[in-house]
C-alpha cells in the first residue's frame, strides 16, 4: 500500500543542469536550474523552468538564447553554488574559478571545465505558475573528447553526471549500466 | 577543446519515467516516455512529451489525466518493454505481469509494483514539433513505505531509480550521495 507524500514537486532523481546566459552588459552567468530536461526530438529541444526573480530569467528574455552545461561529480560544489548565489550580485564564474566560453552558435556562454554543453536558441516561452518554461532548440551538443566512448557517444562512466534527489535534497552520481534501451524489454 | 556531436536530443542521464493512462474503454496502459520531468514548483507540475502516434497521446487527450510511475532497477526490463510496445495492440500490464491500480485522485492508473507514483491532472498542452508536451498538475505523490528514509522522504538508495543515457542508449542506476543540495556550494 503506497502512502501519500502530498502534492509536491519531488522525484528521486532529476538531472543537474546548469544554464549559461549573458546579461545585457555581456557578463556571463551560470545558474543551476531545479527543473530542466529534453522535451522534443524533432526539432531537438531542451527546456529550463525558471522563476521570474532569477537573473537568468531576464538574460534569456534579453538574449533569446541559453546553454545547458552538464557538470561532472568533480564540480558538485560549483554546481550547488550556481544554484544558491545570484548573478545579480557579482560574477559567479569568477567566484567559482570557472571559465566562460562564448558559444559560436548562440548568444550564450558555457563552462569550459564542465564536460558537456548544449547550445540552445529560445523558440517558445510557456507560463505555468511560479516557473516559466523556456524552450530552446538545440543548435549543437558539444562534449570533451575524453567523455566519449569508442563510437563517439557520451559515456556516463566518463561524463560522471549528477542527479538531484528533490525529495531528500541530495546529489548523487550515476551508477552501473543496467541494460540496453530498446532492447532488454524485447524479452517480454 | 570540446567537439561537436550535432544538433541532437541527447544527454548522459535523464529520468526513466512511465506514463499511466486509461483508454476510452477503460483499459489501463503504461508507456515509458523518453522525455519527462518536473517543470514547475507552484503549482507542482510534471510534463511528459509524446508523439501523436502513441496510444498514450490519445488517452491523455481523452481523460485529461495521467500518472508518472517510477520503476526501480528491478523492473528495467518492464520499463524498456513499456517504451517499445504499443497499447494499441494489447494489454501491456498483462503482458508485463504488472498490476494496474486506479488512482483515487485522477482518472489514470499507476503500477502497483513500481515504488513511486505521481498523479497528475492535465492543465496545459504545448505543441513543440514531433512531440507535444502535456503539463499536468501534481495531485499527489505516493510511495511505498519501504523506499522512504527516517524523515519520510524518498531515499534513492531504496527507490533505486533508473536514468537513461540517451546518447549511448543504456539504462543506469543512481549511485552514491555526492553532497547535500543548497549546502555544499556555500563553501565557495
Amino acid at each position: 500500500m503506497k502512502i501519500s507524500l502530498g502534492a509536491k514537486p519531488i522525484a528521486p532523481a532529476t538531472p543537474v543542469w546548469v544554464v549559461g546566459t549573458y546579461d545585457r552588459e555581456g557578463k556571463p552567468n551560470a545558474m543551476t536550474a531545479a527543473w530542466a530536461g529534453i522535451c522534443c526530438s524533432k526539432p531537438p529541444c531542451i527546456y529550463v523552468s525558471l522563476r521570474r526573480a532569477t537573473y537568468t530569467y531576464g538574460n534569456i528574455i534579453e538574449r533569446k538564447a541559453f546553454t545547458v552545461i552538464i557538470p561532472s561529480e568533480d564540480h558538485v560544489k560549483e554546481a550547488d553554488y550556481f544554484g544558491i548565489a545570484s548573478g545579480r550580485g557579482g560574477d559567479k564564474f569568477a567566484a567559482a574559478g570557472l571559465t566562460p566560453v562564448r558559444s559560436d552558435l548562440v548568444d550564450a556562454p558555457y563552462v569550459k571545465e564542465f564536460p558537456v554543453a548544449i547550445e540552445c536558441r529560445l523558440i517558445k516561452t510557456v507560463e505555468i505558475g511560479l516557473h516559466t518554461e523556456f524552450i530552446g532548440e538545440v543548435a549543437d551538443v558539444k562534449a570533451d573528447p575524453g567523455v566519449l566512448d569508442g563510437e563517439g557517444k557520451m559515456d556516463p562512466a566518463k561524463v560522471r553526471p549528477l542527479v538531484w534527489n528533490a525529495s531528500g535534497n541530495t546529489y548523487h552520481g550515476v551508477g552501473m549500466p543496467k541494460g540496453p534501451a530498446f532492447s532488454i524489454g524485447k524479452r517480454i
